[in-house]
């Protein structure tokens, strides 16, 4: 069991472009490996932000004018721009946990992405979002169960979910299968989401016994550049919210809300075993001879190419 | 869909003895019904009380000397006491839940049990707790998974989970897919429990879009006749912490604290429709092809006779 | 193979509520009886209304009350108003297909369905839209790969598909692998989806080598309920676009547009043998050793109950 | 994402003779790039020409004339004939694909082939028709999975299908699942073709999400040498049907009929994105739980040899 | 090893229609059971007929009328017009074989099949042609790898392959793999076929040390219906051929050419011993240190099902 | 492809001894040329001579002073009298296929040896029969499949088999795959072959669409020398029987018997255009989804030597 250490939820608004998006990135990983954090973790699709037009489906052509912004400045993994993260977690010596809008080098979906670095700069892993939430589905496709895991770190085990997934209960149970013990949870900062966070994420923490390191954006419409759609609705407007929680729930930091700023505590790993002592819902406090989670984690494939001549990143070992 | 009903949440200090308990449920449920209530949740072993003591073993005289009192005082469903109370309900033309230290006939062992009985006094079912809490273990044997289930009535489909229950994501999303409408959440009334009971209620009003009535009793030392074991200690002071919420985690009574009383609200089932439109956790917001959850709902039965001179009721048709 | 008979596309205005559909419904059924017609084809989630409101989540208010209408007014399949149009069609002696707002007894999620009546009046079974389109998203669920099928009827073999399901490559292969002969093409009637649908359905019609009956409704903002929120904006303009196509992609009646009517046509099935001779796609104009479709039939199921005790609604035989 | 580009479609006679059509194709490749395209694409197996006798086998010698005359004329990849073409390509600096009748140096079948030449006159690759329809049977061989691909140019990923390859959906998915952006569709250029041309290619515009390219040749019988058996058959009679279509459907060039012509139009990469977010077959509106399509891609080899000592043109690495 | 027997090789013309085709057979079954045979093998395609037509594909009316005759009078396995050639073979205590136009029960492709019942009456397999030739294409699709085998009889091992599949040295030498006894050859009845089935089934007796039984039609315009397409052409006029050729390759029967006739010889499976001490192209004169046939024996299927819910003939065990 | 040339079958008999069989094929070579020849192969084993006794060992003195005579009488390749043989090729301009009992300078076994010579004089290559036919198996060791080969040459790929190999059907294939134009096809002279040869050779002109070239040559028991053991047996007596072939199996010239002569014929090599067109055994018409033959064609070498100090003739690169 590590000794303890400093965890930072990151709270500034996101860059609304790649650009400023990574910049941005590397600027609070620099900062918050200044103060000492080991662990940092980015609110959910910060990069380059949160889509907050996405109930705007209304108005075609504005709609389709933000969208295309959005997939132009959207990640790909392992591109120029996702290595700048990657280089500034290792330069920073800190594990970085990051929400980006992510797509595929073939691909035409955008995707909910929560991405882990480790603090070599190495792709931990990366999961994409299962079920958008309503409107946020005119945005995204649907992740698939292979990439939801759980990550070996020098902090302990290292896992997370993305905003309204913290609803499935099949999802928390997997992590909590996995042995999570730290968990990143990203949501929009939007203020009537406070009390929702608020339940999940405690609750959360005492039912997988493990930490939780809330982060969310702040932003308002003010950002926008010049004659940005929708500019003038109230959907624009994200107050934060982050916080990071202990084992058992209670709150080591924030929620603070109203301002652009890094929240940090300080993480003992032991609290995992008195929390644990209370409720292991997958030891000692389950009941596996009434209930069995099967959870499929064969990616989702469309079309599966067989042959030597395959291109690489289309062929399956299978 | 039904129309709007008002439900309530019985926070009374137990009786103490069977005779008692049963008296202060027929008290209780008359009072509900004179104010409107179709539908009346009570606490966790009401009846004749929550075992307080459970944690005080080490003293093995006194320890045992109370839990045979319990013994002694338990409830026997189909018992004559029981029936009481049923009529009660019939009496009242409300369904009633309630949470009972439960034995069988021939039995030797206690279970936390919550029954429900309809608005006409039949029994709809019960379910005895499947993980008792830490030093609970001493008191209650684990129920299985063939009485957790959900009772269509006139106010729509009715369930419920018994304390750290809750904090078993498989049985929460089990009641989901059964398609729970109103949920009796029963709780010890302990105030150290309070965020966690806050957390994990508004959580499942959320994630499972449905009413929770969460009943919990008061008590006090004081209110222990003479003589009893740890008298002083105060894991006996419980002050309540009753509510009521509506899907999506908005409470519409209480928490209340600190005093005997019943809470009640007007409970309308369309709040499901608009509930279940943003999360229905087994519906639109699920996901079948990566989480299957498997409930062996078979009884567990250490022995199973087969034989035509068998006593009918130990005989299985298996 | 069957001799030729007539087949209909009824292009109405939609009723609106459950009650007005379902006598909407049966007075179309008989109408297109009476003018011969033996297999009778209704639009996209005719009943109670397609939801042309469905972009317009910006207003959460008004958006969560019409979605609540379109949740009252939504079918059970088996319920009291489907049997109504389930007899129609037997008194008919004409199968029927028909687009429906679907929810299950105990389900809080809406599914856009397309149910086929024999002639009879036994279902022959129902179909889930795989994928809701875009802002579809935030009304109905994801169908699952099982409920995809073809029935055998005295006309042939019926499928079908729900409107931009014609855009999935393997749905469409699919039902030509089980042999489709008449397909029922489901779509709303926005007149921007008319080069769309006529590109779509000729294509099936001849790479399926099957019949086509194309059903779409007409509506206009005039028709709604005073009070109704969105009544002012063009989406609610619907003209129709119904058509019936031979094997080969040829027209046979339509496409006809703006205006309530019912379209006939008279399908010989030896017209498929001519067009399979040029393009059987899953046999002679099939490559089985380069391309071979797997179609995973399997329900999705997010609980799986296997107990003796079990309900029988809720069961599960694997 | 590309800058927008000049695409060409090419609906010339073909030169009925190897030393014509690659003459043609010169010429055709230089005007095309004097107009600024730097993607040009010809008609079905233009090189030497589209073998209209097809269906006359009736007439054995007469067929066996006209095939052994395609036989002589037909084009070795590689050879000093395509390597002219391979060179025009490379000096108007544009991406050719062309239609030509092509065999193996040492084989004794014809195949249907689309041969893909990047702006450096570099071979990307080449597809040979899965399956010829109907009495092109008797003309060509069938090609295998292996050589189906996409290419990455500097205009985007192209791909192509030739004629009713088109009614093939495990193919037109594939291309899909390779990320197709720019899709040469090739076809004869009967009249009777053009409903059946006008709706797969629209079709696929819309379901891949790509630009059609639509080259279809001209030709009549007057054309013919002298003694040409069968000239007086109208089959000889194509009149194009050329065309260039966007994402989603829209005609951005033709179709142009009846005229020798070369078609352009300006073709702008970010109208995928926009086409992509309503349907990304392989994406967000896929369902691959469902659905998937595996794609044996080894090459079918009647003869596999394995030896060091074996002639490098048979080896087979496997 | 068996006592010698007699077969039957029946140069009857066809029957032209499925009902006329069927009482042929049971009257030729019959007569030449009558005559001591135990096993009789009919001609290519015999029930309705071989389609002389296939070449005419130049004049599309007449075709398409003459394909959808024949593919209305095609066989369908297991359907009642089978059953009766079925019910003929029992009836006579012999085995028979007999090529057939044969469809599937949804499908749209007609297959040469070749089809084999045992003395019992019971379907022993079935094999489709695995290449039509030249404009035969027109006509059937291809078989696949699956159906090609060899039946145990009391006669010995039965196979047999479609006229110029005996051109296909594996399909030859996957016979004789499976130790092929006795060879059922069946062919039209051209006369310019003369020379070619003499060496390719004297070839076959010798290289293959089988039995080989000749079977082919004899036919005439004159037999045709008023009013046939094409009736004039000389490909109509087929005149036999059959013949009965011992392992080695000497006639035992035949060729017999220009009468309707039912050859007969007596086979003596000792024959096979002697034949195979020269040659056994599998055994003492196969060398598979440098040669070995991989015979892919999967079906071929477009559409594989998986489910426990898939209708029972698209169910994939694998 | 070439213009048409003469090819030439020499059936002359044997020359019994090395001398006079180098002798008599100078002579026969240059004969052939004379009249035009540019391709011309002698019989099976020419040199010396077939080894008619084979099956005469039960008498061991006899047979073996008749195998060592034999083996004196051998062709080393490379060797003196070879090279004669070289030369007259060269002089005649022509290419020489011929028959020989081989042997290696140090090897202590005879080969049954097919060698090619180029017009050129210089060794195409030499193929070792794969299994000598019963008896003869007392006098030939066994070939390997690393000299099976097809060889380009002006008139075509140029390949071959001897005698019984032709029953070989994976060998035939191999030359298929190679794309052999013209088989050079030797046998024995006996009568009892010749409807043997005639299927076998026939039959291989149409399923590998090549000329076939037969040589066997004529021999009697009276030009033996005197003293000669079994010289009054008759199977010392041949008469023949080559032939020349088209692809598609008509003669072209023979088959002759009874006398020593050598044929000719003129080839042209568009006949095997046409006659792939019907079947192309590797290509149109083959099905290498279900059948691949695998081809070994490493050298079979007992001793591998693997040093820097190895004789570089038995040097191995393996």
């Amino acid at each position: 069991m590590s000794a303890p250490y400093v965890a930072a939820a990151v709270q500034w608004a996101p860059g609304l472009t790649l650009e400023a998006g990574v910049e941005r990135a590397e600027a609070a990983i620099a900062e918050a490996a200044r103060s000492g954090a080991s662990l940092i973790v980015f609110p959910e699709t910060w990069i380059p932000m949160y889509p907050y037009f996405h109930s705007r489906s209304a108005d075609r052509v504005s709609f389709a004018r933000l969208y295309e912004q959005l997939f132009q400045q959207s990640v790909i993994i392992g591109g120029a721009a996702w290595n700048r993260i990657a280089a500034a977690a290792r330069d920073a010596g800190a594990a970085v946990v990051i929400g980006v809008n992510e797509r595929e080098p073939r691909g035409g979906t955008l995707y909910n992405t929560l991405a882990y670095i480790g603090a070599d700069g190495a792709l931990l892993g990366r999961h994409r979002k299962l079920v958008p939430t309503l409107s946020e589905r005119l945005i995204w496709g649907y992740g698939d169960g292979a990439d939801l895991d759980v990550y070996e770190t020098p902090q302990g085990r290292l896992g997370g979910l993305i905003c309204y997934e913290h609803h499935m209960a099949p999802a928390r149970y997997a992590l909590a299968g996995l042995g999570v013990q730290i968990h990143a949870s990203v949501w929009p900062g939007w203020e009537t989401l406070h009390p929702v966070v608020d339940a999940a994420t405690r609750q959360l923490a005492y039912e997988n016994a493990c930490f939780v390191i809330v982060a969310r954006e702040v932003m308002s419409a003010e950002r926008l550049p010049a004659g940005t759609p929708f500019a003038e609705e109230p959907f624009w407007e994200a107050d934060g919210g982050s916080a990071i929680i202990a084992p058992g729930g209670k709150y080591l930091a924030g929620p603070a809300t109203g301002e652009e700023t890094i929240l940090y505590a300080e993480l003992d790993p032991r609290a995992t075993i008195e929390s644990k002592r209370w409720v292991d819902s997958v030891g000692h406090y389950s009941r596996p001879d009434v209930f069995q989670l099967r959870w499929n984690r064969t990616p989702r494939r469309p079309l599966v190419i067989h042959s030597e001549a395959t291109p690489p990143e289309l062929a399956d070992a299978e």
